[in-house]
């Protein structure tokens, strides 16, 4: 998507060879009027597919999905919370993640009610890296008996491998905009 | 809001004579075309007034104040974080916020880039209970030397008592649904 990759080279910032940090339209401020561009491309990447709901994590992934939500007709959109072990119960699918970034473990939780057995499920979030958050929403729904239909990225950091490990897994990964490296301070894309 | 007030009705959960849940389209299922509609509320209720910026608060909010920059010409969109005090520096405006529910207290912190003096803030939040994360958001535009133009909640808790406390303290408040109290497990609406 040429819109994005112009965006991340005009106002991403590379921080090292490992972070890019997007805060300014993606993850702290956001910029509605481009959120909606990129849920449109998602509907572009996944028009042949069948979505009963759109499933994210908090809290940078929900403005995306709720953008995306717009052009797929409105399914229920669901953000799995981050949530400490003592208020999860059997009302919840839950998943332990580990943040490569951080070196911690966290638990991702589903209220059980809100996933269905056989649910078309896409799965959007905000930057894949590692690809932790994904493949947790992904445990998530087959712990349902629901099905992945592809998981929609806005940013793919082609060298941290997470997108390697959702493919090897079989899941269709989209991702708008692939990061082959950081550079000196420079962001590389794939392509 | 009358269709609001329907959906509480149908699909809100009354717990105690404190909480009410609305976990199916509010805070952790999305109802993406309600939320639409909400947006559309509070530009209704804030039509008169110039909006630079709105501001919420992770995660709840963020779809909200999303939805509702679609009737605002996309003005951009700031959530602010809860983050552990380690991460904060002086790139940021920080409060500590108290949580009555949680009796905890947590920061609340913005980046001071996304914040200048003489925006003009529309502050967007789910529900107002105690009030204690809408006048975060306040004391946060405040400290930016920017202009709180009003305070949007889907639910105000009457019986809580932070609407009156951002009233007294002079800020703009629409709720669009006001739960004067909840009774034998009923929610009861003021008017």
């Amino acid at each position: 998507m040429e819109s994005l990759k112009n965006k991340i080279l005009a106002e991403g910032q590379a921080i090292g060879t490992e972070i890019i940090k997007v805060d300014s339209f993606l993850n702290h401020q956001i910029d509605a009027r481009f959120m909606y561009e990129i849920g449109e491309e998602f509907k572009k990447r996944f028009h042949d597919k069948k979505v009963d709901k759109i499933l994210t994590i908090e809290a940078s992934g929900i403005a995306i999905a709720v953008c995306a939500a717009k052009f797929f007709d409105h399914p229920p959109v669901i953000f799995a919370k981050k949530a400490t072990p003592n208020t999860m119960d059997d009302a919840y699918y839950s998943y332990i993640a580990k943040s490569f970034t951080k070196n911690t473990t966290s638990h991702v939780n589903i209220a059980k009610k809100f996933l269905s057995q056989g649910d078309q499920v896409l799965i959007i979030d905000d930057v894949v890296a590692y690809g932790e958050a994904a493949l947790a929403l992904c445990d998530l729904v087959n712990q349902a008996g629901a099905h992945v239909v592809g998981v929609g990225a806005v940013i793919e950091k082609e060298f941290q491998g997470g997108g390697a490990r959702l493919r090897e897994k079989g899941y269709t990964l989209e991702s708008l905009a692939v990061i082959e490296k950081i550079q000196d301070n420079k962001i590389i894309f794939k392509d």
